[in-house]
Formats: structure tokens, C-alpha cells, sequence
């Protein structure tokens, strides 16, 4: 039994930054996301990887306490990305994908998943990530779906009953202004409260994140880094520990929502000082702990 | 006897954005700096306009509080900016710029200014920034500088002189990392304080400013607004309201700067709200208590 079913991508990564390069290291939205709700909560992955995956990438996963009923095992090959950040740390150029195993992956929720009452919709095909929400025997406490600019473009029908359906849609500020065609983010807030008549956080990246609800806003900083050494996963990671926190109070309102921002910039921020999911991995809760304290200090005044 | 001396630019701006326009109406540094100061305490401004200047614009910033005994009235027309602000609000196009009686105008400060204990050096020549400096009697308590681009690629050497002579030189985000080579603006904020051993703050414009001391950071978001009408001056409103709340203290530390730079970031704000100084000459001091309250609970969690 899991409390969290976080569905997205297992994958292999091929990443280079200004700091370093990585060679088909495991990655992909649902590795970030689930390691990083493990931190709080059980969480269960719903994926599929190839033959190639092996043992060694399936043992991070289980270390790290990521439950693996969901994650189907396929004859051929794994998703594999290959991407490049340049001196402006905040945008990937892909170089390369590889759907493979994924290409017409149709996933199927493990029984024991369906009454879990914390779903993560990782990035993803809308479609894909409402096959899974009516997959779920009932409707979960709490549903948060992550988007992207490719299925803004090319679905927005489905895009728009995703923010329906979910409890909360996490877009980055590009997306939102997309999604909404508005330069404002509080204004894309707005609708998107209209739309699902609940809250909208919105992703700044290195600028935080914002969450408007009817009474009001909260902006949350990022973490004041040095330098990013590869920010691939970061947004995962934030929704991964958000959703992580919020299962492990049982219950979801504006001041756990709050906390849970926090600690989502928290585990995002360790993750950017790494390259692939090294840092990620390497990180104890009582680290997470001691940085979420240090996030009153920068914003008191 | 002023508290605090404003050396920026007394101009004319005719500005368009999406939501407006203005033609030949009061505008410049110097005026939006000295107005927000005066919110808090008695600034005088120092600039020069030309004979079309016109009472009624004299009048608006004596109604505001502002001393002109440093403003020089000379023969010729007064410095007027023409620009427009697209969909991206953020960054302004200029149009036509005629400096008029600005051109050679070398300012001298009236000899009751010269023992001002607060002293902002607006947005101007750098040359012109140290020569106001190096005619205050004595070390004035708070130097606050802000700089720009156009005089970062073309008088680095003298920017830099100017960062190391003040207590604090405000530049955004992109003048950071342009003036100290790095995409980290916590590397970019290093630099500073290396640089003057004292502090640095970042202004990232709608994403809030950085402080920086050597214990650690302090990062301010912006108020959330729905709709910027008119960006022009909230980097020197933002400027002006923090050297008026410091005056004001008659002190400088690190708790009163957190302080100061959300008054900065409440009356830009509001600045951005209207046409012009509009919104800016409206606004009570109730109206800027109230918002600085407001910032408590955006930030609380």
C-alpha cells in the first residue's frame, strides 16, 4: 500500500551543463518526483523502463524507499533524453529523444494503488494523465497535475480539463501565460482559480513560486544558490516533495500548502546542486530540515 | 536642511504602454526618487530644467514635500524620454531621447545640502555620481547608488569606482551579471560586497530583490500585482522609499535594510499602477502602512 502514486516517467538521461555531463544515468519526471515524496511519504512510481534499465538504476529506486509495483518492465529499450544547458542554466535544449518502451506505453494502475489518496499526474500527455485519475477506484484527497508547453500548444482542450479534473496544476510562468494568453500571473492565477475553483501555484524557477487562492497570494523565494549545477528535475522534485509533505499530514489547507511550497524549494534547490539525481539521493531529511529553517531567516523581515 | 540629497534627472517623459500614454508629463530619477523619499523624510533634488519646465510641475513636487532648492532653472528645454512599453512590460523601448539642458549640465549642490547624512546618486554618468559625492562636506551615513547598462559597457572602470565608494549600489538583475561576468547573481552579489565589504541587493523588478550580507541572504518578492499600467520609475520609487525609511531611523543596519527594501518594493508597487507619477502623487502613507502589512502575510508560512 502506498500513500502516494506519482505517474512520470523512468528514464535514462544524457545531460550536459556548464559543471558536467552525464551518460545515460537514470532520470526521468517520475524518478525526480517520487524520490523526492519518499523523503515524507510512501510512494509508488507507474512507469515503464526497458531491458536495458538494470538492476543497479532499480536498486536507487527501492534505497531511496520509491515502491516499484507500478513500474512494468518491457522488452526493448528505455525512454532515453538527451538534452544541453548553456550559460543560461534555466532553459534545456534537447538534443535527442527516445521514446522506446514509452512510445505506446498504456499505464495500468497496480490494485493496490488505486485507493491511494495522493495521485502526482507527472508531466505528461493530458490524455495519458487522465486515463490514470479515472484508473483510481476513488477520487484521491488531493490530485496535482504538472504540464508543459508541448501539450499547451498541441492539447489545450485536454490541458484545460487536466486544471479542471486536478486539485492543483503546477505551470511555470511561461506556461500560464501561455495556457491563459495573459502577461500576468495573477491574472493566469485567477482563471486558472475559476477553472478549478480550488488554488494556483505557479513555478517561477530561480525566482520561487507563487499560490493564489481566493483570500490572497503567498510568493515563495527560491533558494539563493551559487551556482546550479544541473537543474534537470528541480520541477519534479517540487511537486514530488510538495505532495510528499501534504500525504504525510493527511490533510491539505493553505497553511500546509504553504509549508509544503517550502519544502518542495527545499528538496528542488538540493537537487540543481548535482548533477542527474546524485545530489538528490545523497541528501538527509535532517538536511532538508535545517535548509526549510534557513527559508524564514530569507524571508523575515 | 534636507535629510536626504537626490542626485538624479528632473525630465519630461512621454511614455506609451498597453494600458496608456502620457505626453510630455513630469518624470525622471530624480523626480520619482525624491517623491517616494518623501513619503518618509525631507529629500531635495538635484537636476536642472529648462524654461518650458512650468509651475504647475514645480508645484507637484512641492505639494509631495520635495525641496528644489538644488533644482536649476536654465535657459533652453527641459530633458525629455519618449518610449513605449510592449506586451512585455518589463522592458521599456526608447524612442527619442533630447538631453536639452541636461547635456553639460554639471550639478552643484546648494551648501545646505552638503551636510545631507543620506545621500542616492540616481541613475546618471558615473563621473557625475563621484563629483555630487566629493561635494558633501562630510561622509554622508548611507550612500545609495543605482547604476545602468548603457554606462556598465561604457564606463565599467568608473561603475566599478562608483560600487566601491557607496554603501550600496543598486543595479537589477542583468546589470549584475553583466558587470561582474557570471549568470550567478549570488556570485554577481559576492563580487559587490567584496567590492564595498558592506552589502549588496539585487533588484529583479516583478520577481521581488536580493539582499546579501556576509551572513547570509535576504530576498524580498515583489507585490503581486494583477496589471503593471506604467513600469517607469519603480526602480528609482523602489530606491527613493528605502533611503527615506532609512532617514527616517537615522540608522543603517541589516534588520532596518529588510524593512526598507519591502517599503521600496510597496512603493513601486503602487508607482506601477498608474501613469506616471499618478498613482505615485495619490497614494497615502496609510495606504503604503497597510500594503507593508500585507507583505507579512504574503511571505508568512
Amino acid at each position: 500500500m502506498v500513500d502516494i502514486v506519482v505517474f512520470g516517467s523512468v528514464a535514462f538521461d544524457s545531460i550536459k551543463t556548464p559543471f558536467g555531463k552525464t551518460d545515460k544515468t537514470l532520470g526521468g519526471s517520475g524518478t525526480y518526483a517520487s524520490i523526492a515524496a519518499s523523503f515524507f511519504s510512501k510512494a509508488g512510481v507507474v512507469s515503464a523502463v526497458g531491458s536495458d534499465f538494470g538492476t543497479e538504476n532499480m536498486d536507487i529506486l527501492k534505497k531511496k524507499g520509491v515502491d516499484l509495483t507500478g513500474l512494468a518492465l518491457m522488452p526493448g529499450k528505455t525512454f532515453h533524453w538527451k538534452a544541453e544547458y548553456g550559460h543560461d542554466i534555466n532553459s534545456a535544449k534537447t538534443l535527442d529523444v527516445q521514446f522506446n518502451v514509452l512510445k505506446n506505453f498504456k499505464p495500468e494502475l497496480p490494485e493496490e494503488y488505486k485507493n491511494a489518496e495522493f495521485l502526482l499526474l507527472g508531466n505528461n500527455d493530458p490524455e495519458a494523465q487522465l486515463n490514470v485519475l479515472n484508473q483510481m477506484e476513488k477520487r484521491p484527497k488531493l490530485v496535482i497535475a504538472d504540464t508543459m508547453n508541448y501539450y499547451i500548444e498541441h492539447k489545450k482542450d485536454k490541458v484545460l480539463e487536466v486544471v479542471k479534473e486536478a486539485d492543483i496544476c503546477l505551470m511555470n510562468d511561461g506556461e500560464a501565460r501561455m495556457l491563459f494568453n495573459t502577461p500576468s500571473l495573477l491574472k493566469a492565477a485567477k482563471k486558472i482559480i475559476k477553472l478549478d475553483s480550488n488554488l494556483a501555484i505557479i513555478k517561477k524557477g530561480e525566482h520561487g513560486a507563487l499560490l493564489n487562492t481566493e483570500k490572497g497570494s503567498f510568493v515563495a523565494p527560491a533558494y539563493p544558490l551559487e551556482e546550479v549545477i544541473d537543474p534537470t528535475g528541480c520541477g519534479d522534485c517540487f511537486a514530488g516533495a510538495m505532495i510528499g509533505f501534504l500525504a504525510k499530514q493527511g490533510t491539505v489547507n493553505e497553511e500546509l500548502m504553504r509549508k509544503a511550497i517550502i519544502y518542495g524549494s527545499v528538496v528542488a534547490s538540493f537537487n540543481a546542486e548535482g548533477m542527474g539525481t546524485e545530489k538528490l539521493c545523497s541528501i538527509s531529511m535532517q538536511e532538508i530540515e535545517e535548509r526549510f529553517n534557513e527559508f524564514k531567516e530569507i524571508v523575515r523581515f
